[in-house]
């Protein structure tokens, strides 16, 4: 390490990029947790964190396919259909834009994507996993064709081979979408494979105008650690949700987040505020964040959904059990 | 990022560093939420855990004066007397050595650390502010002269002049201590500040045989990922604790770091029974982790005292009164 090299690394924390835009994704990761069942009141809530909090998107859910997911058996955040994104957004501009996510093969896309004109949604984030790509790409351009912009989130990279999530990476490059997120479903990268792969993806978007971004979870306590070091390795869009309340340990907070970004746009109160009068006493009914099952699951490289299955079973701290389980289990 | 670059970090998952040497502080930072009052069942299983896990190093607690120290105000492990420990240890060969802190200005150094062949004691890992290097030079020296291995542990670094440090460190390199911990006293740093730091540490011992370590806190949910960033940057002494227990926010948690490396000496399940059988019933009455208040004086630099003060009073969860008044406060 030299003299300047160091000048230059303490530099960083007092710059700001003007670039970096967060994704608050609290009602539709949060979802997981209870079904998308979040009451008008804290959707509201969330919504005026976000305003004030200068956050420049809000995710509020999935628009999934009712053939296929019971509309009797979720939320409505499973849906998001454009009366209820009306009832909590408003008429009022300037706030965030509105995200909702499509999963590949749970959306009926053709006949869910309105024109944008007739939608309050700006950004449909299509998600996939690596072996369906082309369905993805053609969600995407449909989204595109009718006004939306549109982000790329390949799940689960964690378990792709290499050389599939390059070639991914070459046709999102041709698509029109707007980039693509490094997505940690697993929560089980560490920060130089986070650093690998943004390299990677923004790597393959060079050229084309086209965002990085990050989706992190918190199952070896990374989440916030790794959407730093994506930042630092030029990823552009980050994805963060209020007390880091997500499926299983939760993903990065979105009051550290901010904390650690130095634009002035960005302020970190009204967070504090939403999560001590709203986010503590949710945390008397729902389950999330940093605990023994989900470090399991994030340090094998799996799915969370045995621990999560777990923590609601009638042994939820049976720690060492699960261990010998999932460590004896054949892959 | 070239190729081979990318299968460089790969590979360094796969393989890993022998000189890795970790050092549990449960009983030792853990002590400094309930006054070191641990009962010996606890501190022999902690023990035990140490001796299964492959932990190197454990740490029972300081070699506090009992002229600024009342005894009957603190636990034993404020004094750590030799009876005490051999009554925890037993005369077994081949578990963990066993170190004990003496801060500067704090400890009867002179009296209180005995010739070696008359203790239980391996190494006293000597902890001092920036003015106090003069200080705890000596006490290096003293415990050298003893026949101790001995570390130094420069505490608060993020509030330290950086020219400071590195005449700190010069003095360092040429003292009989085994090594230096970079210590993040607060839990402020960054992963980048702790790779800068780490090198420059790393870089001041070098061709002198001396280790360098680390002790992070987890204020910002960073005390795992800035151990892992101070891995890869050369740190070969690593502190953690038993379900991440210590001051305020605590520790990089032991089993996410046994989890990490790949050393097969070291085992996560013996930690796991460990957490499940007496850690999950401690925090019935013991608070420690990662909360707002906590986050709150970490983002700002701060000793965590005045988190400690709000989490023990009446209004623990008044976060953002608590965010004005420090925001507000004279520095």
């Amino acid at each position: 390490m030299t003299e300047d090299k160091t000048e230059d690394a303490h530099a960083r924390w007092i710059d700001y990029r003007p670039e970096i835009k967060v994704l608050d994704c609290t009602i539709r990761d949060g979802g997981l947790v209870n079904d998308h069942m979040f009451e008008d009141d804290l959707v509201r809530a969330v919504y005026r964190t976000c305003v004030e909090a200068g956050v420049d998107y809000i995710e509020l859910g999935y628009k999934a396919s009712k053939r296929i997911f019971a509309p009797d058996k979720f939320g409505v955040w499973k849906f998001c259909e454009e009366d209820d994104i009306r009832r909590i957004v408003g008429d009022e501009p300037g706030g965030p834009k509105i995200a909702v996510m499509a999963d590949a093969e749970r959306t009926d896309y053709h006949e869910a994507f309105l024109p944008s004109e007739q939608s309050a949604i700006d950004c449909y984030r299509v998600a996939c996993y690596i072996h369906q790509v082309p369905t993805a790409l053609d969600m995407v351009k449909d989204a595109c064709d009718k006004g939306y912009e549109a982000m790329f989130q390949l799940m689960a990279v964690s378990t792709a081979n290499e050389s599939d999530v390059r070639r991914a990476l070459a046709l999102v490059a041709e698509s029109p979408a707007a980039g693509v997120y490094l997505v940690d479903s697993f929560g089980s990268l560490y920060s130089e494979q986070v650093r690998d792969l943004t390299q990677m993806y923004v790597k393959a978007m060079e050229g084309t105008g086209k965002d990085v971004g990050f989706h992190g979870h918190n199952n070896l306590q990374l989440a916030f650690a790794n959407t730093i070091e994506a930042i630092v390795s030029g990823a552009n869009r980050l994805d963060a949700t209020i007390n880091g309340i997500g499926r299983g340990a939760g993903n990065c907070p979105l009051e550290l987040l901010i904390g650690f970004l130095h634009n002035p746009k960005f302020k970190m109160r009204p967070v504090l505020q939403t999560i001590e009068e709203v986010f503590l006493p949710l945390r008397e009914t729902l389950d999330w964040g940093y605990s023994i099952p989900y470090a399991i699951t994030g340090k094998l490289n799996q799915h969370p959904r045995a621990a999560i299955a777990m923590r609601a079973s009638d042994r939820p701290d049976a720690y060492v059990e699960f261990y010998d389980q999932m460590i004896n289990e054949d892959s």
